[in-house]
């Protein structure tokens, strides 16, 4: 559950949150049930009301949710204060002793969870969430292997949840088992060693030149099929710059790239998750892939909460140019 | 009446919707009313407490109603979620079977109602609710002529409400009519078969020539006494330029250009009409005119609703130059 | 107490007004309490719910309201609508009659008050407010004097409090008891007479060497050991540069200019005080403290209601470049 | 202006108020205007945007303000804190130095006011606003009788206005100009000084024959044709036992007695004039009106606001037994 | 769509109006969900986002909606003001020329709808709507009849949507279909003619035998398998009394009869059929039944919406007496 | 931190939460210092802006939050749907992990907390959250003992927290540092063993006899000076029957008993709790004591929140039969 108190309050200031679910794969999937696919979430909420809530929203907009358990005595939570102008958006996790963190492996049913199904997508929030669900994330990647599903991961970086070092003894394990990987400069670096240590610490003009590289090396080191990278300028809370690159082991391809006026950025690379394997899923070129996943997370940008609701036309109009903001009636 | 998300909410997000009254002949009268002008309302709304309350809020702002026929099973309803950055602000029409699409020539007493009245203003939104509305609109002119005042016509063109063809044929009839013509490069295109076919989908730096250009084939088409176009130019929806154009038949008369953050921009083309009416009304120049109307519709952006709650003194203030932000204490 | 309507909307359109309390004193003592100062606030509130709801806001923030006289009839009031874009904010003040204006010379204990205390800070407001304030604002000055404790006043004019004529005459009385004067151009030309007479009304490109001899001869006609101002650029309501300066009797020490998104600029000159003492307080040299004092001052703009809502280490991240807008978690 | 609290809340916890427009009289005028009489309000508001709210407020629900004043620097203000069960409602007025304050003797132009109207009702609140406001009801009442209006005076003793002596000077003067008084026991003893001393101050079951002796008491007292007295049974402030009176000088005439669940009880009082006045200007039998004012009354309860915002025959179904709550389908 | 002001604003006082879907058959479906039955709802809605929004609000709660078309250009809309006291709830109806009104017969596959299921539910309110409806509801009774379905119908007659012989005409020729006949007394006698003509009109303490003949004689009329008869005493439209009864050819099941306080009434005989519905499909007894039935539309008196969230737990401990109000915790 | 879905919405349809911050001892010492007494808050929070926030809003009531750590990783939270009619309330903790959980003994200066204070008072929820709490109990009442403080203890017994097995342990090796205890007649008979081990299950008419045995075999069993039980009437969610008694080791002291409409029960405990030492403190006797306590905890029925808002003056007026519901003005 995230909790946001009423748009650009502080949170001294709040006397009222405003109240969605999210999670970076449930965002993701919200984002492949809007374009069309059948999506399914994977995870663990409590047995009471509040759980029941979380569900209910979820499955509101599409999202199957007949996999997910009903355990643990409490739901995580994530205050989130917006930001402004120069002000940054800050995030209060309080997640910990979540009924997802208790999930071990072998109680989840992956040969009937994956039967029939294409893809398998996660993100590095889960297994830093606990032992338990980092060793569940390895069975998980393992089975859909073994049903033939491709597997992303966005590496999703968090530090409030756990350190570099054990992100990375983690992580690295797990990157043999992923087929696409989908990061930011970052969090490669942090996360995977590869790239600058001091990456988007200090945003300015983007070398393009630096990202193709970044790309190369991730795809020598991994053998990934396919390497996604998001590029954010942050002029200010309120004005961000977004672009992406799409990098096979031959080729890079890079979107267009957009100015954004920050409605809220909090979902924006789930969004772009949700994009890619939606081009992937329907066969389009890389480049069309590319330009649908960023225009798509361009739109996230637009949008209260961390659900990208916009549907397959909304994104490949603005893919045509669309974004002179018409009204459309 | 308009139904509208809380800010920048998407409709499947929404739990309440924010309700104003509007209409652009009603957004026009307010906009005349705010400036010190007797302005009314002739329309048609269902006799239950919708209805009812659609009056009062008209009325609150010193709009005359009087003239406002009783009649009807439903009052006609839009939805409207305000856009964002790149994503655009997105009308729902439901305005089928309302009152005043039922309204038919010989029902309105229009000597009464324009006896000692200067001006006539409509849309062509109205002839697009439905035929009975075309011919009361013909009958509305004819006797507005008759009385002696000037009648003034945005063309407004909703292809939701009507297809080309239709808006062609009816709004051909009822140029010779007209005075005063407002409209955009798309829409005079559209409905009026006058200027480039896909005038405005491809905005760009405007070229002030081709706008003179068609202001001059209006004026040699329907004999125009003014045509008065406005030109958007949309960097997203939530930053536009905006400037205007006034032309009688011999001169062009061309406002400042305004950039502008958007909060809400629809009603603005009827705020620049009701700026239009006034610089006429009160005997301003043709470049007064166009620049009051311009800075009256710039104001307009930064308001919420379809009405533009600005005086008089606030929009000269903007001419001369107050657009810098000062707190007014 | 201060009157919002909600986010854009004008007097016309509310129907809620959102309430936070203020004034120029309180919202620097907030500032100060926010950066762990002990910071003591001084006034007179109605022995009423409403004045109590005063105390209780202020003391949350961790301001001492022990000094403050529970007396007067009413609470003082202004009505503040937020502008946008080309829209210019709105303050409509009514603090006539409030209980502050009825306090007298000899009823407040100063020596109690400023008893083991470092700095006072007053603002222009309060001796605009009545004759006894008036002369209470210079008993105040000469006991902090006598306690040892620097002096510092933010010539803060409204001209709708009282006329320059009278603001000239009662605050030229009283800059020699104030070792720290805050002031912007258009103010210090009003109140004191130095500087232009048409100061900040036509808003351009910023000239720097013209603050800087705008505060040589505020030096040289008061003797002030510094003096401080605030430049602002007003491109929009929504949009405005920002730098400060502050200069001893023989240097100037320029902060780095911000462009800013504008949330609500109501209080950032108090922001600014309070960054500026606090930074003569904590011994930053002078540089250091007109960049700490900016650099408040800019996030002041993007948090809603007169306090300025940020910790030290916000300040200094903003300082150190943090203005990109990175989420914090 | 009215500044209440969102329901339930103290006035300690308040971050917003939702605001109404109010006043006695204009309570009723409001009331006559949805029974679909002419009425018109007398009144002065500032020259402000707040005055012009106050203004919009009242005219959208039909009533004529072409008589009001524009002038004074303030709006009166009170703050309404809605009890529940057995916590009281508060009620802190902000009512000093207003522009209504301010009015005197020739300022407004009776003629023109009451030429063609049919009655006048004002109520202790005016006069008690200040000496030149009573001076102005004396004239208003001379020129209501030279004009042929029936006056009439809802009492409306407000404790924190004036002191019972002075109010007692005052309206005893001004009651020879009254034809129909309304009053309930416990002002009547105070202002007129007929009736119990302690009225009211311990509800009990109500003893019709105490009230039938106070309206005998007032008719021998001052003339009057009509006195109406109000019965409020008090058992909490969610639950109230509500019946009225009205007498000529030969008969008494009671209401039917309602059980009300309290939504917004402010206002019930004018409801009642309203209702009175209606029967009165309707030619309705002296039994007919009380049970159209108590029915009027009664709804008000059950409405946010000051207003009664019920029809006609709203109150002729209550009359007429439909109290049920059957939903209107 | 249900759109509602806040709670007990009148529509001419109303800014924002509270969204929730609805509609008779949909509010016992989503009931029959929260008990853990797999319900269907078999409806149309337009192909637009309102549509969507729709759909998404249901099957939020569980109800699966892929039977239900997207066709249509509007989705019905009804006004809901909540009353209180003796002022009633007001619905204004805005269902004409909605989508669902233009089904016709042949446009569901029943069969494929059927196929597997066990009950079919409808109301009265369908096919009044349209007599293509009308036809389509005689279609669905006949195939559910095929599959061996029992079929259920709640009169639910609503004046403003057809007339009462209309009404019958069509509702007579249905009940032969029906198995399980839901209703009260007013809408018995108004649409088939069993029970007094003036029913309801005049609420006062039941008389329960009077129920008991009412349901003899709708099964000698139409020989149903049972007959549900709601009950309810209109103290006001805050408090009201509930009770039901249940009868098979031969016997009456009286449930017991609870004192409610109204938070929200609409859809209360909706909760009651889910109940009763349930109660049939788990076997319980008649008494269990009525009982289970009546305890569920207790408690959805005290919920906002159509809908009544409450689970099987919470109906069961109702029905074990825990009406008490004891926190759960 | 207590969340709460809008009045009377279920948990399911919650889109936005009110916060407040809450706390039986919390609730307590607001009490108190709304009645004037110095009262401290002893807890921890966490370093975070939550735990500011926390902090901010007790300390805005006047309650001392100098002694309160700042520790841990999460604030405990606790959601709360507000029950209606037959539905109850019902309260989700989700207080585990929170960082006063793990204060230990040792942590706290008791020495420094108790000097010069004289009353200490706690809750059995206290205890309740961790064994090193339980501990940390422990030692507090020792050195309270040490000071010459009296000891209150609300034995407060949640069963989500803790088994009545491991509580009645815990609480009873607490009760003989105990001077003052407060009950309840269930929580009683589970924690500590005395009385009727169904009680409260099956609310009927009061029987105070069987109260005034109860509380004799509690001062026979733990030998307390005073004990005080709440007798709730539970007649419905929204209406409660409220009275108490208070006795020392001869007598027994019954409160009036008052008919409650509930706006918001939770906390009314604690605000008896308040009223009671308010009572002892200021040396009122024993049947003033429980009368003013019963009076202040009647009062809190009608206020939102945890917190009790209210002034000795308000429940002196309650005590005296003020509770009509008058309007103070």
């Amino acid at each position: 559950m995230r909790l946001t108190p009423k748009r650009f309050e502080r949170f001294v200031q709040a006397r009222e949150f405003e109240i969605c679910f999210a999670g970076a794969e449930a965002n993701t999937a919200v984002s492949l049930a809007n374009f069309g696919i059948d999506a399914y979430m994977v995870s663990a909420v409590p047995a009471t009301e509040i759980g029941q809530a979380c569900l209910n929203y979820v499955r509101q907009f599409g999202v199957n949710t007949d996999y997910v358990l009903r355990r643990g005595k409490r739901l995580g939570v994530f205050y989130l204060e917006s930001g402004a102008s120069q002000r940054s958006s800050k995030v209060i996790y309080d997640r910990a002793h979540s009924g997802i963190t208790e999930v071990e492996p072998g109680q989840i049913n992956w040969d009937e969870v994956f039967a029939g199904k294409q893809w398998f997508h996660w993100s590095g929030i889960t297994p830093a969430l606990s032992d338990s669900l980092a060793a569940t994330t390895r069975e998980a990647c393992l089975a859909a292997r073994r049903h033939g599903l491709t597997v992303s991961c966005d590496l999703n970086y968090r530090r409030t949840l756990w350190p570099p070092e054990k992100a990375r003894a983690v992580m690295t394990e797990l990157m043999p088992l992923v087929d696409v990987l989908i990061a930011n400069e970052e969090h490669s670096a942090l996360v995977l060693g590869v790239g600058p240590k001091d990456a988007d610490l200090h945003p300015g003009p983007l070398e393009i030149e630096r990202y193709k590289e970044l790309a190369n090396a991730l795809h020598q080191r991994f053998n990934f099929q396919y390497v996604a990278i998001t590029m954010r300028e942050g002029l200010s809370a309120s004005e961000n710059g977004w672009s992406c690159l799409l990098s096979d082991k031959t080729n890079c391809y890079l979107s267009q790239k957009y100015r954004i006026w920050v409605v809220d950025r909090v979902g924006a690379g789930d969004a772009f998750s949700g994009g890619l394997i939606y081009g992937f899923l329907t066969g389009m070129s890389s480049q069309e892939t590319v330009e649908f996943a960023a225009a798509a997370a361009c739109l996230k940008h637009s949008i209260h909460g961390d659900f990208n609701h916009v549907s397959k036309a909304e994104v490949d109009a603005l893919r045509a140019g669309e974004g002179s903001g018409r009204i459309q009636r």
